[in-house]
């Protein structure tokens, strides 16, 4: 169960009634006249359902594709309902949990930073860190960034906070940096 | 019915295993050595429990008070699971929305500088706006600020988007906000 697949980001075929959804993603970002961009946003690691709301913001802000678990999370009411059609106009790439290692080996060799958000000693400030223009945002939920990727990272990120409360949700971690990224 | 009643920010009564919240909130922000802080939130408009998830933003972020339209959206188990506790440390205000006019000028005439997330002709854009120290954030859901409530506002600040999608959901939006406040 621990072989890695070959990744093929692939698409759903399902959406007869959706024709973007069928584009590959280059496809469907020139179709939308977006510039082939560069900062790519992987939840992956996000489990609970509510926060793929992700994908709304990710569109909004022009993210290039948003990298989910599992392109079945589409079909879904809920997210469909917090996603507001979003979908239609970002590309999704289907990468699962145990395909992430060598998803980001792949993007790193083609120049990408890969970028966590983690308290770490080494940690920079989101006030102060400017993102390179070829960014890969690896998100996670509380448990933090698995071992064997943390070590994959090229930076961490963190936000500076003043309360009692430790962490900030992750759709509104990642919206931050993702704002701080297009700023 | 829409005769105002006078604004008496309550506390909930039936709270006795959580002492922390039968303090008022400046008692409450002195015991948590907080400024008596200048960023005042108000979601009274907001509807959507699941927006309420704002409470964990504000508390981290170091807002002085969350304005709810009513108290009891604490004694809710969803409520309690998106503000993982963020309740207890937060000063929290209860102001239904029409009472909101009376509390808007109140705060107006104790120098807060009103200020509204709406795309407007004469909006300014949340990357060059600075916010002033007594900032009340008055934050809606889709629909937009009531006409009534508009009109009160200093500013109007608008979120620079790329997208195809219109808007974003108002707790990202709002944690934009205040990010860039405490920036």
């Amino acid at each position: 169960a621990e072989v890695q697949k070959k990744i093929t980001p692939s698409r759903l075929g399902i959406q007869e009634q959706e024709p973007e959804l069928q584009l590959i993603p280059p496809q469907r970002a020139a179709r939308l006249g977006k510039q082939p961009g560069a900062l790519l946003v992987v939840a992956s690691l996000i489990d609970k359902p509510t926060n793929l709301g992700l994908c709304r913001t990710c569109e909004i802000f022009g993210a290039s594709a948003l990298v989910l678990d599992s392109l079945r999370h589409v079909t879904d009411k809920h997210f469909q309902s917090l996603s507001v059609s979003s979908e239609l106009w970002l590309p999704l790439l289907e990468v699962k949990p145990m395909e992430l290692t060598e998803f980001l080996q792949m993007k790193k060799s083609e120049g990408y930073c890969i970028v966590g958000v983690e308290q770490t000693a080494n940690s920079q400030s989101l006030q102060d860190y400017r993102f390179p223009e070829k960014t890969l945002l690896l998100l996670n939920e509380r448990e933090g960034i698995p071992a064997n990727l943390l070590q994959m990272l090229d930076v961490c990120v963190e936000i500076p906070q003043q309360g009692v409360i430790r962490s900030l949700n992750v759709h509104v971690s990642a919206a931050l940096l993702i704002w701080e990224y297009t700023r």
